[in-house]
């Protein structure tokens, strides 16, 4: 596609999506969840034709050389498939959130004033590989009254693409606007920029996948962006912590999954109870294979650990490495966590109440947990039912995103007449 | 200053903000409260002073010419005063939102999950020349528990210092960091550059003032814009209407305040009843000497009216000129609303159940209102107490804007040594 014609497909793209995004605002439960389950019918139904395309995907990946962690999540299976019409089952099971209105109170003019919660319009979804992304992002985006526009990654351009078909027929089976989820049908890398630059008619734009393209979509976009940058996760060991629990959660929030953003990072051990919980960790690590990098108090209580360098304390390994510093008491570590941390998850293990309540105010991070691993930070596990991500940023929505992240709301007077006096 | 010796002055006060920021979030609500009212009593022992500052304010700009609205708005005299001091004993009265943990439940897992309401951080404030904000921005900053740098308008620089001094010596008394607050000391217009760029300390911006202030900040900030564009509201007349209070509500939504955001600019009115209210809104408008401009179906009941062109439809007149057309009904109206409009206030006058529900569920905009005056579109008539202003973004805060829109939530999670099993 030329420059031109890819800006004017763009914004007829985001033109239709923003009609769209009325009809949808305006949708009832019924008509959204008629689509939803026309969606799981359709994945079921399609299902041969899609894990062919997505064959077709995962060849010209392999043969075009591509790393094979992207190639395994690239492919599509009849489980994969099951997961996704499971997960459309799921929202349609969710509560809607539009229209929900609350606080409604009567002032002393007369007037009566609450807030209602309404879509946010039309938002932009830009992620990479994984295919099932199409089906949630659309499910989720749907579920809570807004049009989206979806830019898949050109690997998985055929799974999209028959993912698109199913999504389109449900749309028109349940008598929704087609244009309320478009996938774009261009690979041109040039699609993303004018995507970002359509502020007219795409409210939000939330980008999934490595840092380098958030940072990338971040930078370049027009419009306000839910990011998720690092998660750099600690967990503090008081030095009132219960030994066999301060070791529990802190190996399981290591060990339960290293590729997650939720996973601990760095752990800070108060020196008081130092002797008496780093040498369980460093065996429990030691059997899971994990590299420790410690300041010198840890390599005292670890032989086996490695010196920790100042950029250890802001490193998000996502694998087998965790670095560890021994700090004096509660000051140390909030202050090492609001300075070196992401403010994505921190948790403290402790039976101190005063320490406990401290740490919840004063650490400035999306989520704060006391005696509780930090890998339980994520929206299924948080009972929002589902997750289009998890927000670093303060403003809107902080912490694991799900419906209520793509809404807003708006005020709502109800009068009978009033005027203003002044 | 030089370039280099701003950019280090500028990075300085946002390190030592985000300091602040730090010990303004563990704050008491009575350590604030204390710094609140020291404030009041400084602003009443420094009356004198601060008089003498602003008459030198005032002198320098009437003889550097400033146009005498901008004069006007400079001008601080003993009620002026009074009010400041009136304003900081209602922003202590407010509940103090922070630490507010709401939805608390406990999970299938055993941890309990719940939101706190926190402050946001650092807030930088930019406006123009009324000194009073200086006082409002930052004690509603400083009530929800956030540092401000505060930029003021070069014209207003003695009388901006003058309430600084008796700001630092109240956080003095309240034994909290002078750095809660910063008024910079630099009419350098480059301040506002660098400020826009301290990303790293600064977590919103809130300009207030003119669109060209506020557009230019908005392109130009690296940090998120809580802002105010246009407010193009409507009137609209629905076929059932009752027609006196139809007339009172459009004439009060123009007439209560020309040169406000929540003025009607544009009134819509249902064909049918276009002949029974457009005369009598025509000799109320013609009274108050308000030009109208309309459609033709409007001038063929007004022949007092101008032609309206298509450019009058999004005018934010903020005058004595309002632009009329007669629509067909509801979906018409709501179709020009959400065409035309800037999604700040808009209301319907009808009786009729399910155009109401429609109007509040379709209308896309901040406050959306039934048979009620647009001007009651503010923070202190929707009872929030106070207001940083009025926002026409969708995402974190929309509508008008007080101390919850200079808080975020985060989850915190309580645990008894939970741990996530896969």
């Amino acid at each position: 596609m030329g420059t031109h014609s890819l800006e004017s497909y763009m914004r007829q793209v985001g033109a239709d999506a923003r009609a769209a995004s009325r009809q949808l605002a305006a949708a009832s439960t019924a008509d959204k969840s008629r689509a939803l389950l026309a969606m799981a019918d359709g994945l079921a139904a399609g299902r041969a034709a899609l894990l062919e395309a997505n064959a077709r995907d995962v060849e010209a990946a392999v043969s075009g050389g591509l790393e094979q962690p992207l190639v395994d999540r690239l492919v599509l299976d009849d489980a994969a498939i099951d997961r996704m019409i499971e997960g459309l089952h799921q929202v349609d099971k969710l509560p809607d959130p539009v229209g929900e209105v609350t606080d409604l109170v009567y002032r002393p003019t007369g007037i009566q004033v609450g807030r209602m919660r309404v879509p946010l319009g039309v938002i932009g979804i830009i992620y990479e590989s994984r295919p099932n992304v199409t089906v949630e992002a659309a499910s989720l985006c749907l579920k809570a009254g807004n049009a989206s526009i979806l830019r898949g990654g050109s690997e998985a351009f055929h799974s999209n693409q028959a993912i698109a078909a199913v999504i389109a027929a449900s749309l028109d089976a349940a008598r929704l606007p087609r244009a309320a989820v478009h996938l774009l049908n261009t690979t041109d890398r040039a699609a993303v920029g004018e995507l970002l630059r359509l502020a007219e008619f795409v409210d939000v734009i939330v980008p999934r996948g490595g840092k380098g393209l958030i940072e990338r979509i971040s930078h370049e976009s027009t419009i306000p962006v839910i990011k998720h940058l690092d998660g750099v996760c600690h967990v503090y060991i008081d030095a009132d912590a219960d030994v066999d629990m301060a070791v529990a959660v802190a190996l399981n929030s290591k060990l339960s999954k290293f590729a997650v953003c939720n996973a601990m990072e760095t752990l800070l051990v108060a020196a008081p109870i130092a002797d008496r919980v780093l040498p369980a960790l460093g065996d429990g690590f030691a059997k899971a294979g994990v590299e420790l990098r410690g300041c010198a108090r840890t390599r005292a209580l670890l032989a086996g650990a490695r010196p920790a360098a100042e950029s250890d304390w802001r490193e998000e390994y996502l694998g087998p490495v965790l670095a560890i510093r021994v700090v004096e008491g509660l000051d140390d570590a909030i202050a090492h966590i609001n300075t070196y941390g992401s403010q994505h998850t921190d948790a403290i293990v402790t039976n101190h109440y005063g320490r406990a309540r401290r740490f919840l105010a004063e650490v400035d991070s999306a989520s704060v947990m006391v005696n509780a691993s930090t890998q339980f930070a994520d929206g299924f596990e948080y009972g929002l039912g589902a997750e289009i991500g998890i927000s670093t940023d303060k403003l809107h929505a902080r912490g694991p995103v799900g419906l209520e992240g793509l809404t807003t709301q708006k005020y709502v007077v109800f009068g009978n007449g009033e005027i203003r006096h002044r």
